[in-house]
């Protein structure tokens, strides 16, 4: 399968949806909806959205799914977007620097990022929502609501990034570390694959399987993440490389070295496109997915 | 009707449920749901779950909706409470008093303040769509949480903030300041009536009452507002008196002089009942409510 070629259709797809869903900037709204627009469209890789898709297409064949997830797949980005906006303030991580650009409080101000970040997770759930006639069930909705708003909050993506910053420069168990990662950045990797997973009717079995397969890829992610902070440069990056060690932040390298948490990747890799033995072809996106994330250099 | 037995019932009703719906703190997520349930127990009158439940106690019998509610009601002040969290940063109105006392940041940092508004946003978003099994529809959850997350976003409360924070200390038409009240109290306000309105099976002519009443209401809740910061003082109010001029911002005393403020504040609580003329007793609460509204002192 071409990887490369599969993921720029599909992060056209998703770009496409996103300026459409979205909101135009209007007077008196201009610099807000700007603001909100920067941070969505800086170039990111749109993970959540593809693997969401990946997801439904695993089950359902490619094309009966249509395009019925796509506000789904554009409110998980919504989501991504509005952590990273948040992360990024000077109260929390203060990065300056984002995918090679000015962070959104750097160009639009504290005050602007705040609440572009606030406006940008309401409209996820607008997006979940809002019946657009496209073929999700009022019930399917509303699943999907719940287990992206439980991976986001307190529990989930919200409760990670509370832990990070609670236990900045102080040393922690490798437990701890874990279940940072695994709530952070884990818990809306897995989410969307569930989403997709339930857009396109996944029975107990399917849910199962792509569970697996979520929390493995959403492991090997932040592994990878903290092998790049370790070893890549700023400018690759597009973020500050080796602020984990500036931060006095605990990562993979820290504890396992460099080769072993190479390894710990790749495995975490493996199991994950275990997880998918029985789909066959139509799981080939998911499991190029996989070794893409793996793979991937910045 | 005694309004204040009505309010005080009504509000242990909410403050039982919010106990049971905000999770109780956790390790290691302790600090962040402390700091959450600091700011939802600091206080509030509970005006907007109050009013959801009133509006659908006007179309249907009271009992009838029975506690099937709640957990709309609750999320109406989770989003409330993120709303004066994150208003009250420093980057934003920069308060140090809510309620009489320390805001969130001022107790618990501002990171963990940024965090406890994210979680409590999202936390919302739960309880609307979680199917707890007590009676609200498939679609009807759909529909009110659609209804809040636009109240809540870009073009409602959030966009009201963006005005009220990029309009700070300059002079605009007395339009901007109505489009500011409108967006960053009035929506949530006119949400909460419309999502008690669609819990108890509202009819067109139902919604749109109650869309007026809702409005009116919203905007005597504001003017009365802008009247206290005038004229009360910061003992009595819990939060900073005289905040607005000090400021520079504009307000309706500021337009149009204390007296004819109050009467306006009057006209649209009036309008507010005139908007109610069908319902007969059932309406009684949401009468006395708009009442107690425009008479507050704090």
């Amino acid at each position: 399968m071409e990887i490369q070629k599969y993921l720029s259709e599909q992060k056209e797809r998703v770009e496409t949806a996103l300026k459409h869903y979205i909101p135009a900037p209007v007077v008196p709204f201009t610099r807000h909806i700007e603001s909100m627009r920067y941070s969505v469209f800086a170039g990111g890789k749109r993970i959540r959205p593809i693997l969401c898709l990946a997801a439904a297409e695993t089950i359902r064949a490619k094309g009966e799914i249509g395009d019925s997830l796509l506000p789904v797949a554009c409110a998980l980005e919504c989501i991504h977007t509005y952590s990273l906006i948040h992360d990024d303030l000077p109260a929390m991580d203060n990065d300056e620097l984002r995918r090679g650009k000015p962070t959104n409080h750097v160009l639009y101000g504290e005050a602007e990022a705040i609440l572009a970040g606030d406006g940008l997770l309401t409209l996820a759930f607008e997006l979940i929502t809002t019946d657009d006639g496209q073929g999700l069930s009022a019930v399917q909705r509303l699943d999907i609501a719940q287990i992206i708003a439980r991976a986001a909050g307190s529990f989930g993506m919200v409760g990670g990034q509370f832990l990070d910053i609670a236990n900045e420069n102080s040393q922690y168990p490798f437990e701890m570390l874990q279940m940072i990662h695994r709530r952070k950045t884990g818990a809306l990797i897995t989410a969307s694959v569930q989403a997709g997973a339930i857009a396109a009717g996944a029975c107990a079995d399917d849910s199962r399987a792509l569970s697996v397969y979520g929390d493995e890829i959403g492991l090997a992610f932040q592994i990878v993440d903290d092998l790049l902070n370790a070893t890549s440069t700023t400018e690759k990056l597009g973020k500050a490389a080796g602020s984990d060690e500036t931060m006095g932040k605990a990562t993979y390298p820290g504890y396992f070295g460099i080769d072993e948490t190479r390894k710990k990747a790749q495995e975490a890799t493996a199991r994950a496109k275990e997880a998918l033995c029985t789909y066959g072809e139509n799981a080939e996106p998911l499991r190029s997915l996989a070794e893409y994330l793996f793979k991937r250099t910045y």
